[in-house]
């Protein structure tokens, strides 16, 4: 199977990647974590980019804060698929890194998931893995089945409890 | 070689998405354009959604103004991936649709592209598709080369007309 | 009497839902309370909005957060008076959800309050039924004139204390 | 039947409020339609508020733009449902005046449509007398339909034009 | 000497105005104290309002959060200028208050100051006092004066603990 | 009477003026009009502001747009009430010039009105100089009175063409 | 004297960096003028970046718009200041590019300027220049006082024209 | 070596800047630290900038919050580069002292870094100073490799943390 990247700027955004970290390994889907700055690593974050197809990798995930340029310079290195995770950082709840990743010049998408949106993230990854991957779709399949069945059983509890008798 | 589909919300997006089908056009991907309203046709997108995979789609780009449900309503029915683009509509810039596509909760993705970024849904769509297919990925390959020449020829013209002699 | 339905997009929502509960029993205006997810669960979303004129509802309730879309799919599936309670989450201060219910578009009205508005959503339901209801409409008279007093009240004891003797 | 109030806080809100009143004519739902400003005749407006239970009225849609205030003032004054109308102005694009009108304090619900959002408000009204009104409900259920069937039909003129041959 | 007039709208607005009763107890300007609601209790605002100039009042602070209407309604119902004090609430951060508070109509001004600004509208009712009242000039030059100085110690002190040596 | 002064920092504003201009003269208040940069011309503008009371002015109104300093710069050399227009320029929608007027520090208000509120400005001069001169108030009801007959005129036109017969 | 880089992410970018270009050569510093994308041509504009001191530049001007990252890719490659236009695009009013610009993480500064400040970039060029340029320095004064001088003309002129006789 | 000043608006921004105090004193560029107001002490402000390149500074940083004049008022007294940092206050977030610090008019550039962004004020100013110091400019460039560095030996661990074996 091809690997997934989960690249964040700096060691600070790790506890925001947890649930991508973890969401890949409930998928069994193989990937790296790595810690590549756009403005502190150039070099290796352009490397890393270049090689990523040949490297086996089928997505990058990148997280970043701030005025967010990772995913972009990921997706300039590369035509994989490049995930941009916004990172809520001190000021501006989050805004300046959505639009320094989502918007995006022509030519270089970055698909945005929502700020902090690390799980989001990674079920974006394994669902493009998944395009070409018969199991991996019937995992996803399954995975929502059961996350409705939640909801399912909340909903009859909730409903028990406060709905007018 | 899978099929990609457009959908927007109301054929007023159209002029929006043109760029989207003339650049799956570009690169000879197979697409099916479509009119579904999260709201005013709810079944029928449902029905759309549900049955996309089984109907040998890849990828869904979906586009919507204002409260943005469009991309959000095929990622509840689909596990493929969603690509979500925000339209401008006459208020608020766009803004109202781009936290509408991106702001996700967890456990359903939308890739979401810049707002009226509808060039950039149709590569995501392209690259998404090349992560299994080697061919369209030097088409991709190709094409970001003839973009990147056509900057150095911009530069070259532009250095020698404006820079100090 | 009309029921009102007080529908959240995640049990997370019930804290803030419970002023919407307390203020209905308040009233003794009859109510369910569902957890239904737009994306987790569109189908039983989309059933219960089909079928809530004909199960005796008079209003519906809808509470989400982020990119809000609960709302928006009720008022899909009926054409009952759908309110929608944009719910504050971790980033962007509740503006997401906001705008996520509020910019609906032409033919599909959410009567949206404020964020976090829950109290104000259940006594706008309780409007409604009270406009066919000249009972329920001397009760909200009744409370209006005891939150006047309430005002008068504290008015009388704070131009006590800090006005200039 | 019951009558709509709409209100505007000025005359130059006209052009906005047109796809208001086509919509209630549409419904022959009758109307009264003022100029009352919170500001600049605000006893008349109170006045208009406090009557209008007793008047005939089932619902009061307020429109106003920047720090629309005439929405709030008109639930000041009744405990019927008023729908308020963010108008857009030369400045913030609306932004102000949605959260004038949405942002309503504790007991004081304001049921708020879309910047601009005037036919939606009317809709809003209609489905509000619908509650208790069968033969109304009935005609909002056949305009759903006529507009649905309009998507279908653009649906597919669109997709046989653009969709992959 | 003219009175102030401080109003909030809620006694939860209290914490915030204790600043400015200081400041008016600091310049011995007498004031009067109240909770008046331009939505729990309109009446008696407008009432205030109205009587204000007749009462004695050469100028009205109202404090008011979210849509906060209070200091519209204190301009609508007197031409004795009316300070506008946004105030921060749960969410928004206070813009929803700024914006309400100071995109008044034409026609209709009310002097708005920064969020929470309590202070400020304090020392600008008295500014307006000063204008034709000499020794309450004086009184705020003597004051001005003071803060300067306050300021070079702070300088002074900072400056020789920081500055190369 | 005293005067009170216009002072825009660029001769750009002077189109966003004249309704200042206009409302002054309408109500015979003098005034002095300057073009007076807090950047360009700093010394000057301080001089402006220190001299304002000993040189007759009751009030200084201050209009600038994007970074806009000019009020809060005559606000730090005087104690006279500074009115501070945000004048709305190419980029931000005023909102720039909004929050670098009205959200001063503690110790130093600027009265703002609306962005390119300048007929507000002056009529709030107005009301200041009417604290201590009846007649100038009673031309302030005066204008009211017509102000709200203009409304009921338009209302009584309005509301007979278009509410339901 | 050492030069100037104007460099921009796309010719499209040419008109907004005109007044840049003449401040430039008003001031008579050489400059090279470049079209060098982040995105586009990040090798080249990399080794740019890299080699800018070694070629004689003292400082860099980027400007780009949307997704802005030019001028955090060229503080990347030097430790030369660098100086960012945010650049308004067709969404979003600058707003997007503006806090791409300047809210660099800690370690890589960018200097900005307003939103389309291409001036003002020019003029902090030279400012930085003229810090071991005792020349460069007073030509910037002549300037300043010749721009103070523009100002007090037009003052006189308004204030003739307007000012109460 | 020239000086760098760091000028703050209020004590209470102190916290805020000791970043910036760290880094020039890493940097042994030496410094004089004051507390200067625009609003409160404006003579002393102005005379500072006036002054600044007479007494040996080459760069003037000025942090403050809100309106934040500060920086505005040095670029107006000096031609020398005034680098700002807007300082998140209590509301907000940062977004007024951002906007009042960048958004300077034509004329008088103010080299805005991050809210908050302290270290990289300090940093711009170095580099302003090594435009014309290799010396600096080679202590500059040994820091970013050290901070490469640190980001490549976290890289190593998280990689072998979390990647997958």
């Amino acid at each position: 199977m091809k690997k997934v990247a989960i690249i964040m700027g700096s060691d600070s955004d790790l506890p925001v990647l947890e649930s991508a970290i973890k969401t890949l390994q409930q998928f069994d889907v193989p990937m790296e974590v790595r810690v590549l700055s756009a403005h502190r690593t150039p070099v290796e974050a352009a490397d890393f980019a270049r090689n990523a197809r040949a490297n086996g990798f089928g997505a990058i995930i990148a997280a970043a804060g701030k005025a967010a340029h990772l995913a972009g310079a990921m997706a300039a290195g590369t035509t994989l698929p490049v995930i941009g995770i916004p990172v809520k950082s001190s000021t501006l709840d989050g805004l300046d890194a959505l639009l320094s990743t989502v918007q995006m010049p022509s030519g270089m998408p970055v698909a945005t998931v929502a700020i902090d949106g690390a799980a989001n993230a990674a079920l974006l990854a394994i669902q493009i893995l998944a395009v070409s991957d018969a199991a991996l779709a019937d995992k996803l399949e399954a995975f929502r089945k059961e996350n409705s069945e939640k909801v399912l059983a909340k909903d009859a509890k909730i409903s028990a409890e406060y709905s007018t008798k």
